[in-house]
């Protein structure tokens, strides 16, 4: 098993809620979600961050991103917005040392529920929300 | 004059203080700064927000974002991490309805500043951050 989390997920020796994939990127739910269906996008090819991410594996991620962004808002989580981040380096809250991308749905109005999303991240039906993501980008095409 | 103030600055209508320029990608200081060296990266062909973006100009946008990214390290602005983000939808806090994407540099132990800059967003001498960066990216080549 990989001293990596995310390349364990990615290999299939670590569990995760794959929601996600392509050639070069794998998608699965946070273990601590901001909203439902807050999801990390992550390149199959290990790399830390930016500086040692090779660009045209950057351009698939953020592709992946739009695409699931696009499900996210037409599927049955019928999220109104989407937040993309990557967080590059400890100095910007980087906790998991391997390239990810979040992608975070909202709500029009969910304000209040997304700032206590970032205390409490829990979803407590995590199964459920994968298996919407996945009908939602098996619709999506 | 376009009616949308990104498009203007493209356009070079609107001032802006350009920082970053390719053939699909122009990138200019946040007038609202949450840190020096905020910079807004924007596709110069207009897209309301990812449902509408080309994937091949988001993949040009992300490379840029990933370059800048790295600029802001290695250059004299010293950053030690860098937060990357997009707010698709006024749902998730899209003003601006032209797409762009948000690219911050931190430094070690700024957790406060950066979280006062979210009130403040104000650099008291913009003229010499743009100049840093540029020379950054061109030392970056
Ligand atoms: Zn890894
Ligand atoms: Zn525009």
């Amino acid at each position: 098993m990989s001293s990596c989390i995310f390349c364990a997920i990615v290999e299939g020796t670590a569990p995760g809620r794959i929601v996600y994939s392509d050639d070069e990127v794998v998608g699965f739910l946070d273990i601590r979600p901001v909203t439902r269906g807050h999801t990390l996008l992550v390149p199959r090819i290990h790399s830390s961050g930016l500086d040692d991410l090779d660009p045209a594996r950057g351009a698939a991620l953020f592709r992946a991103g739009q695409r699931l962004a696009t499900a996210m808002k037409r599927g049955p989580l019928a999220a109104d917005g989407v937040n993309i981040a990557l967080n590059d380096g400890r100095a910007a809250f980087q906790t998991v040392f391997h390239t990810h991308l979040h992608v975070v749905p909202r709500r029009a109005g969910d304000k209040l529920s997304f700032a206590k999303g970032f205390v409490v991240r829990r979803d407590p039906d995590p199964d459920e929300t994968a298996e919407l993501l996945r009908a939602s980008l098996e619709a999506a095409g």
